[in-house]
């Protein structure tokens, strides 16, 4: 909140900006992303607020494909939830552009965790990508490792290192001494203004995406500690001690659900599960240490809230596929990362499982014809429906911020595109 | 030379070790890892080279499982050429154990490239985990882009960097300006030393394996400069200019067919193709710059040396193997990184193509009983036959010696195991 407060300042309640120039003011003129009269309207309204809210105004304005007016709801949303609909949706793995500039002059100043933990910061990193590229949906600015402290794992994100965490979780006794999450309002108070006050913003004209780390993925960062690119002291623990891992997984996941539940209670219209590191199992750990958690995370959350729907994506989710297309509930969205055939997914987990996904972010770094033809390609490989456009993995620093309002144009074009032919098993029966 | 000389010393025609105690002398007793008899037929023969080179006698001792008395070409080289065999054949991949004591003397003192490039030094260090672990392959020490100073494409390893390429090829002019890789016993004169040398050590008792990296790893390695995770350089031509890395791809599948037949012609029995930096393509991205490349290297090497069997190795091949697949010389061995179910790369390659791979390289961070569970697991699952037991990508710094030798143990028992019932398509068909 300080940190946000000394980089704006507010002047007859409009505001300001300081040192962050654009971010602060874009809403104000051509960079705020928006069209025509939608755009003037919104350069029309400022924030009253005596702190420094510089997407205040912003929510006011509405892009194509709004479904503000019609009453309806969002088209991600609607998609997710297995309707046809009258395009493609579309928004871009990480929840915040570290190749906007306007990003980075957050990130250059102000730590990961103050800026994923101070609710106004984390509001506008939120909102960023969307006010610039019109995503049809808005995920919320987090980290994975988010709701660990919580539980009494604290970590800190060193530059150029990733997350440390000081004091592993590694024996049966630290994970007995973990606390379980039974009031999230109270441990982690950001998490519901972040979300209420992006559901107020986005409400109506786009959806509004929460997400978690998967149990699998959240214990390999707690019990390795720092960053080792093959997991030895994880998976040294899972090969000779997996009764550890396994009652690590059963504490995460029973944090998770009130995690998830929570995010929704807070203003989540969907909630993405990230396996980020599923790359790090052989298919058939994956069926052990990851896969039946996440599973029993959805089943619960499914209970809990039936009416929001879930994206389960695994990076390195390729050759595990048909494991999660087993799952008992099959309306969970499946995210896909870019080394999938998406005419292979399609086939495998059949015509009407919502796939989300996989062009490879670097096409962004192509012409635009080259972004143009992977994307209409993308979405007709998926059969024209049941399909959030997506990249695959994060977007890359140093992605041209052209590339992806090209990108997302793609998909508000994408009514007029006939889909592929309706996509058969031929790519199996080689 | 000069730097082994420096280690090693030489008495009476005996090699006495300096500092590279058992790197040189590992043949006089219990840390040769031969047994019985052939252990002691080892250390009475001695090396009367006046060059010290402490591998010398070690090539008369046979191995349990040897074929050298029966005249029968080494189990190893049989399987490959899609023979049944009486026990499934092991080697570990990489060729030189970072993760042996005796590795690392050599690594702490002489650089990578005056290690790889000094024929005593290579031949000492490819002999190190045939020695200890008696595996059934020996593959030459080496790199990927050992060939690449022949063509005019410079590198030196950095500690903690990898490779530096200081003039990376990314234009037209660059490939035009590059050499044909004409007389590599000109250019590259210790690969023939090497591999000659090599052949005669382990002639009869192991398979002598050569290998290079494949067009699209060698031109991304060459075109990226240095380490990016992305490849944001070499991806960005392929978006923008994708004819100079046709250019290239081509110009190096030429030098590189020169390469493989130079390398046959040398000693190797199998030559092994790896595509590192398969993961970071897309099936169709790798359909169109690494498959084509690799499978015409493959057909021109097999009509020039229609006898040596090609394993192609893919790092990220899962989601591609319907790719490798239609290969129109269906004896190429594939190798599958650990992503893969062994039991779904059989059923999509066909009982009879031999399979190399796949455990999990942090199997050997566990317990014997896991690693047998596991090695068992996967010559089962690959039918137990037409199958080279291999870890699914590099042994890893750290894993214990001892479970490298068991790991290699399974395999000489292998005979004994029943495999599955006769893999199916059950897992395709979810």
């Amino acid at each position: 909140m300080a940190a946000l407060k000394a980089l704006c300042s507010c002047v007859d309640g409009a505001c300001r900006s300081t040192e962050l120039g654009s971010a602060c003011a874009s809403f104000l003129g051509s960079q705020c992303g928006w069209s025509g009269s939608s755009q003037q309207a919104c350069g029309m309204r400022r924030s009253g607020s005596v702190h420094c809210k510089p997407y205040a105004c912003r929510a006011t304005s509405g892009g194509e494909g709004s479904d503000a007016r019609s009453g309806a709801e969002p088209l991600l949303l609607r998609v997710a939830r297995g309707e046809e609909a009258e395009r493609t949706p579309v928004w871009l793995m990480r929840q915040a552009g570290r190749y906007m500039a306007d990003f980075r002059k957050f990130s250059d100043r102000i730590s990961f965790r103050e800026r994923s933990e101070t609710a106004d910061i984390a509001i506008e990193l939120s909102l960023q990508p969307w006010l610039a590229f019109r995503t049809d949906g808005v995920i919320m600015f987090s980290d994975i490792l988010t709701p660990l402290p919580a539980l009494g794992i604290e970590f800190t994100m060193v530059k150029g290192k990733g997350p440390v965490i000081p004091s592993p979780v590694r024996t049966l006794e630290d994970i007995q001494n973990l606390r379980t999450l039974d009031d999230p309002d109270q441990s982690l108070p950001f998490i519901r203004q972040i979300l209420s006050s992006l559901r107020k913003e986005v409400e109506g004209k786009a959806t509004l995406i929460g997400f978690i780390g998967t149990p699998w993925t959240l214990a390999a960062y707690a019990m390795e500690g720092s960053s080792d690119k093959n997991l030895i002291k994880t998976k040294s623990i899972m090969m000779h001690n997996p009764e550890i891992l396994h009652a690590f997984l059963a504490h995460l996941t029973d944090a998770l659900v009130t995690y998830v539940c929570h995010q929704i209670d807070s203003g989540a219209q969907i909630v993405q599960l990230f396996d980020s590191w599923a790359h790090h199992l052989s298919p058939e750990q994956f069926s052990e240490f990851s896969w039946p958690y996440a599973e029993q995370l959805i089943d619960r959350v499914k209970i809990a809230r039936p009416d929001v729907p879930l994206i389960f994506h695994a990076n390195g989710g390729t050759g595990k596929l048909h494991i999660v297309a087993q799952r008992k509930h099959q309306d969970v969205v499946v995210g896909l990362d870019w080394a999938t055939e998406m005419r292979e997914a399609r086939s495998l987990l059949g015509p009407k499982t919502v796939l989300q996904g996989n062009v490879d972010p670097m096409v962004l770094f192509g012409s635009e014809d080259v972004i143009r033809r992977a994307a209409e390609q993308n979405i007709r490989d998926a059969g024209g429906n049941y399909h959030i456009l997506n990249v695959g993995h994060g977007v890359v620093q140093g992605t041209p911020e052209e590339s992806v309002k090209l990108f997302c144009q793609v998909a508000r074009e994408s009514g007029k595109l006939s889909p592929n032919v309706s996509p058969s098993a031929e790519l199996l029966q080689v």
